[in-house]
Order: C-alpha cells, then sequence, then structure tokens
C-alpha cells in the first residue's frame, strides 16, 4: 500500500494511491471479496480505504501508524514504456512491518503474497493453513540479495509469478522455457512468466500455456499492472475455489483482462472504470484473438 | 539466395547456405511447391540448388552467374538473441539484380516478396497478374532511405510483414496496435507483426489475431526465422489456394511452426529436420498451448 509518483510520456502524477496489496485487490474484488494485509501511514488517504471497503474488501488487516509516512515510490518510464527507472523509494512504514494475520484470515483459500521481502512472505505463509493456494512475486533486489529466503518462499508457493527479466535473472539463462523448468525445480508446482504488452505464459511439469496481451491504444500507465495480473488471477480461482489447471489458464486470461484496464490509467483510474459487462466483453474479444481452426490431418496428408 | 557467417552464443559458422528466398521456399516446400526468383555466384553450392529442387521447388527463376560473388552477410547475435550486429554485407551479385520473372511465374497466385530494395520489389509486382495475394518483408535501412518506393510496395501489398521494431519506425509510434492501424492506412489489407519470441500478431481492420511463439529448450541461430515464417504462412494459402482470414490464422500457425524449426540449427539445418509428423504435431500443439475455456456469463453474474 503505497504513494506513487509516477512520470510516462502521457503524462505524470505525484503520491498518488498505489502499491501491490491496492492494486491487486481492486482488480480481485470484481470478482471475490479480498481480505487486505499492509499498513500505511498517516497521509494515505481515507478515501483508497473506503473504495476498497466499498468493493468488498475486509480491511482488519490493514493497519494505520497516523505519525507515520505511507511507503512512497517513485519512477520513470522510457518511450516504450518497457523499462523503467525507479527514482526514490522510501520504506517509510514498512520499514517495521510485520504483518499479523486476523483470525478470519488464516483459513484463507488462496493468497497472493506481493512483492516484499522473502522474510515477511515466509511471515505471512507462517500464519496461514498449509491447504492455502499461495501466488508468490518477487523482484530482482531479492533475487540478488536474499537468495536463500526467497528459495524458502520458492519451496512453500504454489505458483510464482516473474516477469521475463526476472525469471532469466533467477535462472541464470536467456532461455524463457529452460528458465521455467528451473524454476519449477525450485518448488512450485506453476511459473507464470509477465512479459508486458508481449502477455503471459502459464507452465508446469505437463502444461504450458502462452497467450498475449490485450491490445489496446491507449496504455499511459503500466504501474501496477503485474499486481492486477495477479488480483484479477486470484479473484477468479477465489469465486470458483477452484485452481486447477484448466482454471488457472481461465484465470490468466481474467488477469489479463484486469491489466489491461489498469495500463489505461493513473493510479486506480482505469482499474475503476472496468466493471462486469467490460470484463466478460474482454474476457470474450480475448479467446477470440488467439483462436485457430484445427486441420484435418486426414485430408492434408 | 546468399552466404552467411553468423556466430550466436552457442556456436559460429562460415560462409553456410542462407537468404532470405531460400528459408522461405524450403519452408514452403513442406506444403507447396515454390517458384524461387534470386541469383547466385559461382560460389554457391551446387547441392543447395539440388535440395531445393529434390523438394519441389521451380528453379527457373534463379539465375547463377559463374564468376560473380553470392551476397554475403556476416552478423553475431548477443545473450538473449533478440539483437544482433551485422558485421558486413556484400551485395556482390545482388548489386545488378533485376529480377525477370519466367512466363509460368507470372500467374502465381500467391508472392512473398523477400527483404530487398523496395524498387526490386516493385519490378517483380509490375510482372506479375494483379490478382496475386502479396506477402512483402522490409527492413529498417529501406524505412529510412527509401520511404516513396516503399510506401509504392505498400499500398500494392496485401499483407506486410514487419518485426516490432520495423513497425514502430515506420508508424512513428511505440504502441504496437497503434502502429498497426497507420501501417493498415498505408494500403495492405493485412499486417503481421512479427515478434521474435514473443510470437506474431495479425491485424487487419476488423481482426487481431495473436500467438507465441512455439517454446524450445534448444534455440541456437534465429537466421532467416522470419523468412521461414512467411514461407509456412505462404506455403499453407498457396496449398489450399485460399486467403481468407480465417486461413490466414492457420497459415500464421504453419508459420511459427516452420520458425520454430528454423531456430533450431544453423543455416538450413533446423528446416531440414522439420517432417509433416513433427509439422502437424506441433500445429496441434500450439493450438491446445492458447487454449482456455469460454465462460458461462449467465451463472457468472
Amino acid at each position: 500500500m503505497a504513494l506513487d509518483s509516477v512520470r510516462t510520456p502521457f503524462g505524470a502524477v505525484d503520491r498518488v494511491v498505489g502499491g501491490a496489496a491496492v492494486y491487486a485487490a481492486v482488480a480481485a474484488s470484481l470478482l471475490a471479496p479480498p481480505r487486505v494485509v499492509g499498513v500505511v501511514g498517516g497521509d494515505f488517504p481515507q478515501s483508497a480505504l473506503d473504495l476498497l471497503a466499498a468493493r468488498g474488501a475486509d480491511l482488519t488487516g490493514v493497519e494505520r501508524i497516523p505519525d507515520g509516512k505511507s511507503f512512497y515510490w517513485s519512477g520513470v518510464y522510457d518511450y516504450e514504456m518497457s523499462g523503467r527507472e525507479t527514482l526514490a523509494t522510501d520504506l517509510n512504514v514498512f520499514a517495521q512491518f510485520r504483518p499479523t494475520l486476523p483470525t478470519a484470515y488464516r483459513a484463507s483459500r488462496y493468497c497472493f503474497l506481493a512483492n516484499i521481502q522473502p522474510q515477511v512472505q515466509l511471515a505471512v505463509l507462517d500464519q496461514l493453513d498449509e491447504t492455502c493456494f499461495v501466488l508468490c512475486d518477487t523482484m530482482n533486489l531479492w533475487i540478488e540479495t536474499e537468495p536463500d529466503a526467497l528459495a524458502e518462499v520458492l519451496a512453500r508457493a504454489d505458483l510464482v509469478l516473474l516477469n521475463d527479466a526476472e525469471i532469466r535473472q533467477l535462472a541464470d539463462t536467456p532461455n524463457l522455457a529452460v528458465a521455467a523448468r528451473r524454476v519449477l525445480d525450485m518448488g512450485p508446482q506453476y511459473v507464470v512468466i509477465k512479459k508486458g504488452e508481449y502477455g503471459s505464459t502459464l507452465v508446469s511439469a505437463g502444461e504450458y500455456f502462452s497467450i498475449p496481451s490485450y491490445p489496446l491504444p491507449d496504455v499511459v500507465d503500466p504501474t501496477g499492472a503485474g499486481d492486477s495480473f495477479a488480483g484479477g488471477m486470484i479473484g477468479l480461482l477465489a469465486r470458483h475455489d477452484d485452481c486447477s489447471t484448466r482454471e488457472l489458464r481461465r484465470a490468466i486470461a481474467f488477469g489479463t483482462v484486469t491489466a489491461s484496464a489498469c495500463v489505461q490509467g493513473f493510479s486506480l483510474d482505469g482499474l475503476r472504470r472496468l466493471d462486469t459487462a467490460e470484463l466478460q466483453r474482454r474476457y470474450d474479444a480475448l479467446r477470440d484473438m488467439v483462436h485457430f481452426e484445427a486441420m484435418d490431418w486426414e485430408a492434408f496428408t
């Protein structure tokens, strides 16, 4: 839960509401009521918490430290918006954050561990029922600085989300097919490779699923896209209480659609404009986008 | 039709058979007998021409200049094999090349204009029946140095193939969805964006189709992938004499599969190992890779 200052070729915003938990919760809330864990300072807008509550989110796991400042991130995106430079990362109230899950949260069936120190992710896992299906995210910083703790997270997670640069770094190979196999060997049953505008790929021992992103002429800010993707995914899994591979494929399509809405606005503007009708329209359009017919091989040869 | 010296992280080859016409013809020959137009020098291996003939290619449009040298290209690929540096381009016999189509070629129903000066592409178009369905390729050099001739090619082609960097340059925008619309406004009915390992996208006024590349652990040399892709596409179109959007979607899947075989070896080694059984296996696997189920929206809401 953060305040972000972001500049892209299409505009700039200063200290707007952001953060992985916020993006993921707003995205998921179209599908299932999320339980949010996080910490904010006195500077975090109450209106953002009210928005989450209005969308059905349980906020008993959100701590407010009135005399603290919220996590702050500032970054600037390049012309193609595929790369970004971080200008500032101020942990503020996150520096001392040790999440305690409210009792009702502990029986959650699905959990998204957003990017944070792997030790904090482990502390959350320790408080969850073992039957929980766990999606986890991470970043290059922890791959470099906390490999042991991260390895423990990977061994305990069911599905790990990595962007293409991260998985190449973690698996030490440029070939994404090889990299995915190596990460599966680290423990998780599933790996999802997030490739930004080039889509995403789900890999497990017996499965390979890959779809493009939802094409849009009006992408203005990629911030939060990966967390909105995870939120859309887990929202569908939780809604149907189904983590079969069949449902995971559909969950990735939901993640693709929620991420597409996210990038159409700064902060939560894009996600807030996404309603169920538009979600359904984009899901069906995405299915059509990847469809090609079977061949009649008998007639072919 | 060229001799190439190529270095990748997986090996190096010196003056091996290559060139867009060769890659495209070998790829297409699995599906339909191609008619080849090109020029070679005395140094071009007869065995490569024999291979093409054995696969059913018509070589009456191939000129050999015994005391000339074949077109020569030399390049080196980076660690991720997504970028490459050209070390040498010697036009040699191509410097004076003015293609004359054998009479039998002029009624061809499908034509792939591989990357060459747009003026040469126009000279081929002038010799073809107007009903021919024309795929054309180009490169950054002609976008920069021959914009007027290239504009004429685009206005007369039915489908233009561009990689992501080329279409961004041609359309002067980083957004691929916007770029595709702008290129359609230049004349062609279809645009295909080649995104290398990230797959390909077909765009027309009313269609958007996008699939990933075929994932492989053993990619060794990307040279010729784009031309093998075009060869696989046009091979299917010609085989069924069908250029409907429905068939174009399948043709892109065939192109994806033929390109995947190409990159598994240097020169023609990968393409030569691809047989009909493996082509069919990969096509069916690719269909499964992009499949996700429809939602029952009645039950969903």
